[in-house]
Order: C-alpha cells, then sequence, then structure tokens
C-alpha cells in the first residue's frame, strides 16, 4: 500500500485524456489534478454526500472530521454498512496500510492515519495497519532486509499519529507471515479465486511482470477478512467481521478485487473511504517523489527547510505581478499553499477567510506562504517530538499479535 | 509435488507423437509408455551412465542402490558436483517432497522415499520433506483443512519408509510458512526472479490460470536453498549449502527455472536425480488415479485387494493362449506384473531368471502374477505394520523445525 502522488505532467492534447489512477500512477493533465468526480463514475464507487454525512453526525453525535466535511475523503463504497453495523451494536474492523519504500515519510502519507485515528477513535474499534514490505521488495530496487527496515521505521511515524495501543495491531508482511498460519490461508484462498486475466485487467500487469507482483493483490486483501488474525478478536470471531478501510483512492483496485472474490469465499465485501491525493509541492500535475527531496515536507525536515521548500517550490496560483494579483486574485483551486491549508488547517472560519481573501487579492501569495509556514513547522515539529517516544520497544509492542480492546 | 502417473491413453496417429510430461500431466501413446532417452535430451539432462554409477560406488564404497543399477533413477543434473562435494567433505542436503491429495497413497508414492532414504543413509546428511498441501488446495477441489491433514497422513507413510528422525524435518507448506521468516523471504526473492512469461513456457500456465497457481513454483523451489531452513543448519550456514533432489522427472520443470534463477540470487543450483514413471496396474498408457482404487495398489489394501487386484487388473505382457505363449514368450517390457517387481524385487538374480522364464514362455502369466501378489503382500503387510507405530506425535516430531544431526 501507498499514498500515491500526481505523475509528472502529460502532454496536454486536444483530445480529452483520461487521468490515470491506479495503485503506481496518478497522472492527471490538468492543474487541478484528478477530476474526482469523473474518477466515482469510472470506478463504481459513491459520493460522501451531504445526506451521508449528516447521517454520520446523527449517529455519532458530533461534527465529521474536516477531511471528510472538506471532500478530501469524498468517496466510498458500502459506507452505510458500516453505519447499520454501528448502530445494532454489531463491531466492526478497521484496515490501512503503507507500502514501506523508504526510510522518511512525507505529510501526504499522513493522511489515511489521520483519517483512520479519528474513525478509531470515535467507533472504537481494533485497528490493523499493513505494512507492506514484501510489495516494495518485489516493485523497488531494494533489499528485503531494507524493505523490512523501512517498515519498523515508518510504523514509528504511523503511531506518532497517536494510535491506541489497546486497539491496534501493525504488521509487517514479511514478519507477519511467519507469525499466523491464518494469513497464508486466507491468501491462498483469494490466490485461488483469481485468474491472471482478471490482475490483468484490473492491476494492469502484463506478461512481463514477476510472479511475485502477479500474485500480490491476495496479500493486500487477505488483510480485510477479520479470520486473518484470529488472535485479535478472540472467542468473539464466530463469525467474520464487517471491515472498513480508509486509503487514497488509488488503492480501491485491490478491494474492487476484494469485493469480487469476498461472496464466493463466504467473506464479508470490506467497506471503503476513499481520499483524494494529497499534491506535491509542484502542484498536482507533478511527482511528488520520496527520490526528490523538494517535491515534499518530510516528517524529518527542519523548521528552516519547510520554510525554504514552501517558499521556493510551492505552486503559487497568485498572479504574476502584486499589482495584477490585488486587481484578479489568486487561484485556491490550482494553488498548492492553500491547498496545504485544507488538509492541515483544522480552523474551518479562518480556512474561509483565507480563501476569500486570496482570491479577492487581498491576501498576497508570500503572505499566505507565510501561513503554511507556520501551520507545517508546528505540525512537523509536534510529529518529531511524538515520534521522539516511539522506541523500537514501543513498535515491537503494536507489531505483537495480541487480543485488541473492543466496543461490543 | 506428486508422483505422476501416466495419464489416459492418447490415440495414436500416424504422425509420431511428442510424449507429454508436466507436472500434472503424464501421457504416452506407446505400451512402453515414457520414451526416457528422448525426454532426457528435450529436458536437457544427464543419463545416469554405468561410468557415473562406476564413479559413486568407488565413492560410498559399496554397490548402488539397484533403483539406480536397474534405470528407475535414470537422469541427473550435476550429481557429479554432489559427489565432488562429498569427496570434498563438504556436506549438502537432500530435499524431496509430497503433494498431499488424498489420504492413501499408493506404491507408486513410495519411489521417491525408497531412493532418498538410500541416499541419506549412505551419505548421511540431513533431508528436507515438502508436503505440498498448498499446491494441492490450489489445483484440486478440495479445502484447506483436507489438504493440510492429508500431509499429516501422507507424513506417516513418508515416516514408515524408515527416514532417521535426527536427520529429517519434514513441513506443510501451510504450517512452515508461518514457523519460518525465512522461508517467506525466499519466496519472494524467487518470486521476483521469474516472470509470467517465463512460468508460462515452463509448466504451460495460460491467462485463465488463477494467481496462486501462477506463483507456486516459487514455493517449490525454495527448499532446495538451506537459507530456508537456518535452524537445520544452525552455525554451519555460514554460505548455502548444495541440496540433491530425487523425484520423478515430471518434476523437473520446478528445478529448471530453479536452477536458471539460482545464480541471480546467489543460491546454488540443486542437483536433480529422475525418477521414471510407475505404470498403472492397466498399464504404461492408463492413468493411475486416487479416484480409481483399481488402478494402483494402495499402502491401505488388504492381503485379499492386493491379489484381487493384480490378478483383475495388472495388465499382461502374455499371449492370448497357453500354448501361444510357451511357444513365442511373453513381453516384459509392457508387461505391468514384471515391471512392477523391476521396482519392489531386490534379488537381481531372481529378478533376471523371471524375465529370462518370461520371455521365453516357461513362466506363465498367472505364475508371474503370483509372485508379484507375495511381494507386494509382504511390502503392504510390513509398511502397514511399520505405520503402526508413527502416532501423531512421531509425525509432529519430524514436523518440528530443529537442528538436524550433520557429518560434516
Amino acid at each position: 500500500m501507498s499514498f500515491p502522488v500526481a505523475e509528472e505532467a502529460i502532454q496536454n492534447t486536444t483530445e480529452e485524456v483520461e487521468d490515470i489512477v491506479d495503485p503506481w500512477n496518478v497522472a492527471s493533465t490538468s492543474d487541478k489534478g484528478v477530476d474526482y468526480d469523473k474518477l466515482i463514475r469510472r470506478f463504481g464507487s459513491s459520493k460522501i454526500s451531504p445526506e451521508l454525512i449528516a447521517r454520520i453526525e446523527s449517529i455519532i453525535k458530533k461534527p465529521v472530521h474536516y477531511f471528510i466535511r472538506r471532500g478530501i475523503f469524498f468517496s466510498h463504497r458500502d459506507l452505510e454498512l458500516i453505519l447499520n453495523a454501528y448502530e445494532q451494536k454489531k463491531p466492526f474492523f478497521l484496515y490501512t496500510g503503507r507500502g514501506p519504500s523508504s526510510e522518511a515519510m512525507h505529510l501526504g502519507h499522513l493522511i489515511p492515519f489521520i483519517m483512520t485515528k479519528w474513525l478509531q477513535d470515535v467507533f472504537d474499534v481494533p485497528l490493523v495497519i499493513q505494512m507492506t514490505d514484501d510489495e516494495k521488495f518485489l516493485w523497488k530496487d531494494i533489499t528485503i532486509e531494507d524493505a523490512n527496515r523501512y517498515a519498523y521505521e515508518n510504523a514509528k511515524d504511523i503511531i506518532a499519529c497517536g494510535f491506541d495501543p489497546t486497539k491496534t495491531f501493525i504488521f509487517s508482511d514479511f514478519d507477519f507471515m511467519a507469525q499466523c498460519p491464518n494469513f497464508y490461508r486466507n491468501i491462498c484462498r483469494i490466490q485461488k479465486s483469481v485468474t491472471f486475466n482478471q490482475v490483468k485487467g484490473i492491476f494492469g500487469f502484463t506478461e512481463s511482470d514477476c510472479i511475485g507482483k502477479i500474485a500480490f493483490p491476495a496479500i493486500q486483501a487477505a488483510p480485510s477478512v477479520s479470520s486473518s488474525f484470529p488472535f485479535i478478536f478472540g472467542e468473539k470471531l464466530k463469525q467474520e467481521f464487517a471491515c472498513l478501510i480508509p486509503c487514497a483512492i488509488d488503492q480501491d483496485p485491490y478491494f474492487r478485487m476484494t469485493r469480487d472474490v469476498a461472496p464466493r469465499l463466504n467473506f464479508p465485501k470490506p467497506a471503503l473511504m476513499h481520499s483524494t491525493f494529497f499534491p506535491a509541492l509542484q502542484g498536482a500535475k507533478s511527482k511528488m517523489a520520496a527520490s526528490d527531496t523538494n517535491s515534499a515536507i518530510f516528517l524529518t525536515d527542519t523548521p528552516k527547510q519547510v520554510k525554504d521548500k514552501v517558499n521556493k517550490h510551492a505552486f503559487s496560483g497568485g498572479k504574476e505581478t502584486i499589482e495584477e494579483h490585488r486587481a484578479k486574485g489568486g487561484d485556491c483551486d490550482v494553488d498548492v499553499s492553500y491547498q496545504y491549508l485544507r488538509y492541515f488547517m483544522e480552523d474551518d472560519e479562518r480556512l474561509e477567510q483565507i480563501r476569500q481573501d486570496y482570491s479577492s487579492g487581498k491576501l498576497l501569495t508570500g503572505e499566505l506562504k507565510k501561513i503554511l509556514i507556520e501551520v507545517l513547522q508546528g505540525l512537523v515539529a509536534k510529529h518529531q517530538e511524538r515520534r521522539k517516544e516511539i522506541t523500537l520497544d514501543v513498535v515491537r509492542q503494536f507489531m505483537t499479535p495480541r487480543q485488541l480492546n473492543f466496543r461490543y
């Protein structure tokens, strides 16, 4: 699993070019990035509508997270069924993941975890987090030892998001495979139900792909099945539990496949909540890559690095001159600083004021960047402080197979 | 892994039809079965020549097993390198396996284990035996629970062949995957080095095959790598050990693939010893199937069942009438009773006498069958007696990951 970012800009043509969204590529020809309404239609998922948000709020008796309110988590599959289960006091569990491709994570990688932590707190349910070190070994030019080490390092950043240790199980595929006999068994059940033709259609695999890649989708599918974790559920595992997966929408193909095979295997179909893609500093059309340290704010960046990166690289929706900007205003839809504030400024009113002021030209790009720099410096510093406390012993605690706490 | 048997007879045509030999099908148009010399040329393996046999005997200072002398193990890859290692007092290990497709095993299933036990005794080396319960689940219409249970039941028959518990590790894929982190890691290394195109070419997989089958060859390849079993070798595992695999020749494709990827992964290429196919009672052209109890002598058969099956079903190379038989003699090459004696009558001189007498017409089919019945009744009864002693506790002992005894 990985939180993806927009691919390098594609040449605009006169024809309408479809956005490319799959687990390894996200590419759009528009400065605004991917057309998410179109993507919902193409993927056949459902929009998180104002009505659905109202229903969630009436059930949890408080406002939804601003990620949902602002359309950062914008799409879903069967979220209603999870709400029904919750209302009927039937437990469910959360599942998300991370592809540990390098030692350092960037801001965008936090999005699914921030959402997931909120869901865990609100619904009081267990959570499993898959570190797909096997996937990263298969797809990238890294050793198993490095991929596995990144899994443990990244787990520290994930734990620093504040997950409840009594309700959260984190696992590396390489290690968990040798810890729980049910995991490989469920993987085989799924692998028996999916043909090469199907993964070719869903993921675009070719005959030149290695057989590890071809078989991998079952490994990302298996954690959506509660019986892969008998120790978590203990005696309560008389039947499979429902599963809700918060993830970036590029991961949807894995779970379309999972939902497709689930009925044949008597597994419940996992429900999903999809997020948009966090843009690169250079804008929604360019690629945010761990290899290009200037394309993203890393969780290891110093305050000065945060400031310099935003000032130098954050794509601006402002006008060429101050005079023109004052007269015509900036374009929030393409302005990366404003977009980043949508993700990380919790205060709705202040954000709306900034939007109005920037759009009207009252707020200049430099001023907007200054606000963002303060927000991000605060966020990154706080993260670093929390992460310092996360020792390898703490990680091992989260990664130990054990029974988790459950509301019902 | 499975010990295969000839597929249903193919219609003879005027064209020359190639024998079909792969891990799931063995079919020949000839009454004599597969043309093994041709197969050696097609597979690119080497014949176990009289010179090689002489070299083995000079090294081990005793005669080779009659399976080798009689050409039942007839082909090899790099057996010389194993002999070199042995002469240089470098240790190696043995690897063989079984696909546990049903609860009962038949006579043919014993061949690789009889050979392997002899090799273990002579060379005093550790042995790993893979029970591919995952393969059987993927290929057949059985549950994981049944495939796993068959693995334990079949292990009793294998242990009854007399393997040294201090030198033998037996494992079920489903269980071992959750016991040893190195196993899945080596599987992934191999899966990363093999493309769909390659397994399509080697195994004839198609796009309609499930992704479990497509990925499986790496699971049969991984046990040929000593680092998949760190506990066996302990501190001696400073570098990979050489591996010798005795198996029926239909399993060769798995290890051609393994040998192909080994150098890229710094794994030594496994050496191989290939056996011919044990014929069905109905002859080398027909199929020996666990589902057809009359096609094979099962290790669970009663003396009466052995007698009846041989008398009723064993394909005869004799002539239509006694007079014609006395005059022209029988054809040992197609006579199943004679062929079975080649596998199970240890006494060379007596076997040769029987061959001469049957070929000359002196020995009648009924008399030949009577000899075979006695041999098989004795063999099966002895096996059943030994198997009775093999409790589940004994199986668990063999299946416990642990350090094994080693000559060097």
